[in-house]
């Protein structure tokens, strides 16, 4: 998990996915070493029951032929031939992430102190909330904070305002940290693969609600927390990262929700940070991420 | 987790459940004292929120006033005014299992290797299985080994002469090691809370048949096993013990069941010991376990 | 680990070290009944090697007879008769805590956020360090900083100036939040199992300077942190708590820095945690925990 | 983890080690591909520190135009420019164990056990011991066993046997599965990087003998395993994998004794299933594992 996108140097990173055949890895990479690409980094996998394959390539752009602007064109034909799906992006652009907040503030404390320290290649120009209380953490760091009250009446219309910010930002990841507001179809489809939740608890055991309650009541020894994308099913989208801790019959509820604070934070914060580092690609309901 | 039992000396072991109440410990610890034992171990867990008291206390039996075949009569004044349930075994009688399989022999492999070195103080007089297939392994350990083949048709009578042979047997436990029939109530009803199950998923989640393949088509990240009471809704009993692995999109099913394999053997194996020891206490759906 | 000790109620907890003897558990139970104590949580163990006994018991003192200030008094001639160590606190009294910090930000910024959420029942009226780095973090927390510049010639004068600021604020514990000074045998005297250290290896593998250097020089699959009790022998100190993390390969020095700062926190926020709720016995340097 | 190399179609598998330098992935990948062989795996490392490249790929032979006895010398070239180390290995040789043990049956008995299930491909002719105790166990499994008696006087004349047996059986792998002997350097040389060896301790903490005992007095609160290749210096060989198991003071020496023997069966277990399928790339004292 070596960060080879380091900032001094101009990086690219190609995410591919199609359905396998001879001399994929080939002449991926021979299509890059012709134009001059130094491969950082290549991982790839094939789902042998699907018949698919995946691939994730880092490359020094320093002496490439191509120009970042004609990146993707120059790979279009390639792609084409193959029936493949593929992104590039560039180091030196860094992804724009917005955090949705309610009123739980680890989730938040987290991102935004490893942001601080530089573990995270991104901005975060903004925090929105459907509650004001955590303002004052937003401020903390000197990140802007916008307040959308949501009520039943008003959630398509604060949404559409929501949307328009995210648009104006430039916006391409939203963070979901612990916000307990369901987005409409409206937000989700404009960020397919690209809204990523933190989900109390090892899905699909106890989704919905009160997780930590349903597991308290089950008599589980085990609790978990899961990072996934959000899509239109609750608590159904790919799974990006999940994590667990042991527990016993000492622990009451509060204790659930006390040790699962901790195991939330660093599942969220591994699995956004995948994300951000383009190594997460999704494939049905599944996900493969190239650590 | 030392165990206080060994065989030198001759143990009382004091499983108890009631409501709490002020003095419970004192009360307990004291009316063992007076009657010359020595305390080698005690666990106590109030359950705040249903305002129930457990404990669990062994004894040195070498001094103690009360000979073994009265112990459970002493108690019973105590244990009526506290409305209490308790138990109360020795460790000079050994518990009998009679473990039940299949076709898959992992885990019956393990807990007759474990049994032979000597880490389960009980007496394992028997196999039973629907299939003649691990009848080399059962004698390979030198166990009687009885095959009932189960039908439709024939389950019923079945189960009673498999009812028969454990009571001949003087059976009290009862291991499914991937059994893969469900018992009717007729057995459950017998042996209640003493029948143990391996279901190899993180339960609740994947509860019922073909576990692994659900959790390969979910793209979950973790897969666990979970060892259990047996009840007469499947998969829903009190939980003794779960523990999980971490798998990856690099995993095929098969790697999962092989992976699951090694986790199987060890979560039923720890579940097992804690309940030979007499370290599980059932309240409601739920487990207290003194590790 | 339910947290039996709510602020609401006024509860007393005891710590007992003594040679074992028949009867223990019984007499302190008993003593504690007798005199109108409710135990809320007793939890005891036998180092049968040694021939040692340990118990932690906390109960209610609202109908107890004996005033909070006559408690350790009336606890005495028991304690002798028994030739035990003991300690009793209470509740109503919070532990003071100290943070000496050098430049690392990051187990600080754990220890004053878990604070804030009430996770430590305990009070923090200073951090000191030996940079000036982090009092912007200090003041995040509202928590006065002090700032004593460290060098050879002028540490024992300092260390002095430290005590006596120790001292006008009552500390009782001591934590090194990656502090980056060894101690002299004058302050380590004066907080005997006081001085709450985290190192960052799995200790005793990689005692000494550098932990992730020599880990990734090594080549170890799994890096470690551990909290420990400081004595005068550097990194020697009585172990209050471990984890780990599995690396590979692809981790470089910079990762196990980065994935080792989530390790530190956590491990040290846990045996913090232990100490503060007095439920840490230490015997030659070794602990007993009663989690 | 997937295992590609599968029976039934003929695989074979490239693991190289060279200095880092532009177009390797590409020119490999490529030569491959020329050829006809199409590529089922490829994972590759580069480490940077140390300006190596490490990379392993699987192909397809069945439409491959080099035969398999011509495959070292078609790739001689292309290594020698490079001034790359490669071997190459096909899935229809399956390499050759033999299994040294003393007296402890575990990891002998389980690593036998998976062999019987297929999860190592490879076989395993002969066990050979410095004890006539485990004859048994081999027998069970039908498997020759070999007696060698050990003293300080016959060590090297025994020794000199054992080479002829295990060079007239053509073992290219040997695993000590708590083999109590060392090796002098006349085996060790035979085998570099071929003999796999478990301690039972997290290594560099508790090298050498009794590291449960060692773990026992120190307190520590986490105890493990490793397996890793022998080398001429004890217990410092490269590192394959390691594992770890929680414990408390609740443990006596002879839990730790016994739990452990559960975590070395698994590390022992994993490390001899990644070596035997060309995964692990040793460089220097450190190992690049391919899972």
């Amino acid at each position: 998990m070596e960060d080879v996108v380091s900032e001094k140097n101009c990086t690219a990173i190609l995410l591919w996915s199609s359905p396998d055949k001879k001399g994929l890895v080939s002449r991926i990479a021979h299509f890059i070493y012709e134009r001059g690409g130094n491969i950082l980094d290549l991982d790839e996998h094939v789902d042998k029951q699907e018949g698919m394959f995946f691939l994730r390539v880092a490359w020094d752009m320093n002496e490439y032929t191509v120009v970042p602007d004609d990146l993707e064109e120059s790979f279009r034909p390639l792609a084409k031939e193959c029936n493949a799906r593929c992104t590039i992006t560039f180091n030196q652009s860094k992804p724009r992430c917005a955090i949705f907040v309610s009123k739980y503030d680890h989730c938040m404390q987290e991102i935004l102190w490893r942001h601080e320290l530089g573990e995270f290649c991104a901005d975060i120009p903004l925090v929105i909330s459907n509650h004001p209380d955590l303002k004052f953490l937003a401020e903390r760091y000197g990140i802007p904070f916008h307040y959308f009250p949501i009520t039943k009446e008003n959630k398509l219309q604060q949404e559409t305002k929501e949307l328009e910010l995210l648009r104006n930002e430039k916006i391409d990841t939203i963070v979901l940290a612990r916000y307990m507001q369901v987005f409409t179809a409206k937000i989700v489809e404009q960020y397919p693969n690209r809204i990523i939740n933190i989900h109390h608890s090892f899905l699909p055991a106890f989704a919905g609600g009160n997780p930590y309650k349903q597991a308290y009541e089950r008599g589980v020894k085990i609790v978990g927390a899961t990072c996934h994308y959000v899509t239109d099913v609750l608590d159904e989208g790919p799974i990006i990262e999940q994590d667990i801790i042991r527990i016993s019959h000492k622990d009451s509820l509060e204790d659930l929700i006390r040790k699962g604070r901790g195991l939330e934070r660093f599942v969220l914060a591994r699995g956004l940070r995948y994300h951000l580092q383009d190594r997460v690609l999704v494939y049905g309901n599944k996900t493969v991420v190239f650590d």
